[in-house]
């Protein structure tokens, strides 16, 4: 990593931004691939986001913004285009200047998901999936699931009528069926995801009762934090495939690297991922 | 150079802003320390520098900026408090944002100057200097020189008025004689600067007649490119001391440090500076 004067500049913004890998898995990519380009943070309270974003892009060299927590939902509505994923899900990942200096927004999270999904060997044509938790990145799940065209996709939350909402959201950009789910029953489903915040402290209920999943279900916790996690070792108790969520993150590099035009770099991680892939599961 | 989500992030604004070598130095300096702090470039036009240098500083984590080409003065009106440096030659090197949210600028040119004087083992008191190109640079040596307490202090530039302004401007702050001379003639001088760009282009005349230079002395010239300058090389051929002017750059280092609240790197380069010397040296 040699940054001079000619360096493009991309920023990662949210609040809190402490905690973010971006910056440490890209800028190896960049330097590994000899790509003039670095990834910073910035930590910018909701207030400030849209100050911030309209005018940290009027320098020529600031090429766009990777987005984390709380503002992947805010930057969507300060784009001028989005994709289809982030018109679904209503949230974005990234937003890239356009050369007419417009803004335009994408989402990776699900297509992470997904790809995480093809990594791991789990077709999802034609089989039933259950989401427990239908917040940002539920939403961000089930509208890129839909893409593999399941028989069937069920959103379930423990705060009232979020499901529905959700599920009205999604259906109206989606091929596949989308539905609420009045509880957070496994049976009978072929996937299932914990897209909840439970297992981040400790004495949190399991998000779903493990018992209750058929005994060839797939499950995936996107919990980062505390690995495995106690669904995770609830599940492997059982015999049941279990996959950490590290990999939706691994499988999003190269969807931000291609949105950022370094379609090598983002081939060559889809060729190959296993130094980013170790980065993250290490964290 | 380790960036996570817990650096802090500096910016260098500039227009064009490729050939700064400012962040290959603090940023060795970051990484040699341990510091985790990262410069970064950001090309800004000079319409848009007021609406970016507000916005930007929105990130909590975005501590402050370095300014190079052509927004000195203009950023010093964007601050709220400025040093004497900065207030005596009209522009800033730098800008940091205060716990209040209020932005003070700095000016170093002119300390790198003639803390290189002293490097170089040049003392001015009660002695007699010549500042040739009484523009941005030649005020701020102007500002710093007369710390120094020469005798006087005379400026020339070939612009009609020109010398006679920033000799005004700069007396205002100053405890020193600092007057616009008729001509370029260095006779009678202990020191001749050049603050001029003439050595950039091949075919420039000299910026002095390096004839009429008394035996002792001494000439720095500011010109960072082109080295050894053709001014140099005419002294030189004389047998009159002479420098460039990267020391200039590598007395500053300390200076910005020191600003952003680096104190124990800024004083560990007053020490030993050989590195950044070397790094300016290659440029």
């Amino acid at each position: 990593m040699n940054i001079s004067g000619t360096t493009r500049v991309f920023l990662i913004v949210g609040d809190p931004v402490e905690q973010v890998r971006a910056p440490e898995a890209f800028n190896h990519l960049f330097a590994k691939h000899g790509v003039d380009a670095v990834l910073v943070p910035a930590k910018v309270s909701a207030p400030d986001l849209s100050a911030f974003v309209r005018h940290s892009l009027l320098a020529e060299n600031i090429d766009g913004l990777w987005c984390t927590i709380p503002h992947k939902a805010a930057l969507l509505e300060l784009t001028d285009e989005r994709d289809a994923q982030a018109r679904m899900a209503g949230a974005v990942n990234a937003a890239r200047r356009r050369p007419d200096g417009s803004l335009e927004g994408a989402l990776f999270d699900g297509i992470g998901f997904v790809k995480a999904l093809d990594h791991f060997g789990i077709a999802m044509e034609g089989r039933r999936a259950l989401i427990v938790g239908a917040g940002g990145a539920g939403m961000a799940i089930g509208a890129a699931l839909a893409l593999r065209h399941p028989a069937c996709i069920a959103l379930f939350d423990s705060a009232p009528g979020r499901a529905a909402a959700a599920s009205r959201r999604l259906s109206a950009g989606s091929v596949s069926a989308i539905m609420p789910a009045a509880s957070a029953d496994p049976a009978g489903f072929d996937l299932v995801v914990n897209a909840t915040p439970l297992g981040l402290n400790a004495g949190d209920a399991l998000p779903f009762d493990v018992d209750r999943l058929d005994a060839d279900a797939a499950v995936v916790d996107i919990l980062m934090k505390n690995q495995p996690t106690p669904l995770l070792q609830a599940c492997h108790r059982r015999g049941i495939v279990a996959h950490p969520g590290f990999e939706m993150m691994v499988q999003q590099v190269p969807e931000y690297l291609a949105f950022f035009g370094y379609d090598d770099i983002a081939e060559a991680v889809r060729v190959d991922a296993a130094d980013i892939r170790a980065l993250f599961q290490a964290s």
